[in-house]
């Protein structure tokens, strides 16, 4: 689980991302955060590398590592939460650090079948609920 | 330009995807089609692969494949827009097939700065300005 390529030092996470999200764990090349909206299982990978904000920046071999990794969470949310359909989408208008929206969705949550963003405000977990929630998704990674 | 993987016979892009878009381009993986909203530049590519509807379900060639293709695709919008922003995502609430929209976003455009999904009906492109459009695509794609 601990990455095996160190951190670039000066890798810092957007203060956006921060605050909306919380960490589960850091991979090889992705920061694995679980947005803090209890209305939909989703994840945010961050490729740790200053300064990049397009897919089509990251170097040949930081894409396949951030390509695995979609593929990692893909994997994992879908065995956790057996959802209809895994949205994926790097988007970056608001905050423009790179980042990857991993989102499980259901026929019955708040934006289906449209997309999750700008529907409605987050709704933030319950303490015991966000603890029960990283810790599945840390056993599901693990998998 | 052609592809050197022949498309499978039983390929067959879904009627929606067909009816909103124009076929720009056949690559290895990836159909490369025009999405019909001169509002934005705006491309679908649909690995030409039968009845997969997730990233995560391609073979590891073909997800090789794909992301190489996005990256191209968003190269040359990049070249022939400037946007300040690419935005690239797989969603497929709707159309099951799996397709990865690789949209060129600008801080004028209709939806700035949230997503463009579900802001008002497309607006069609007029017959020389599609035409024109294709061509600019198919010489940035050659580049």
């Amino acid at each position: 689980m601990s990455p095996t390529i160190p951190t670039p030092a000066n890798f810092e996470l957007h203060k956006q991302l921060a605050a909306d999200t919380i960490e589960v764990d850091r991979w090889d090349c992705c920061r694995v955060l679980l947005m803090n909206d209890a209305a939909y299982p989703w994840l945010i990978l961050v490729p740790q590398r200053p300064g990049v904000c397009e897919l089509h920046k990251l170097s040949a071999e930081d894409l396949a590592l951030t390509t695995a990794e979609i593929v990692r969470a893909s994997e994992a949310m879908e065995r956790l939460f057996q959802p209809v359909k895994m949205n994926v989408a790097a988007l970056g208008n608001m905050v423009p650090q790179l980042h990857i929206h991993v989102i499980a969705r259901f026929e019955d949550d708040p934006a289906w079948p449209q997309p999750v963003w700008g529907v409605g405000p987050a709704v933030p977990y319950g303490a015991g609920e966000l603890a029960a929630r990283v810790e599945a998704l840390r056993g599901a990674f693990s998998h």
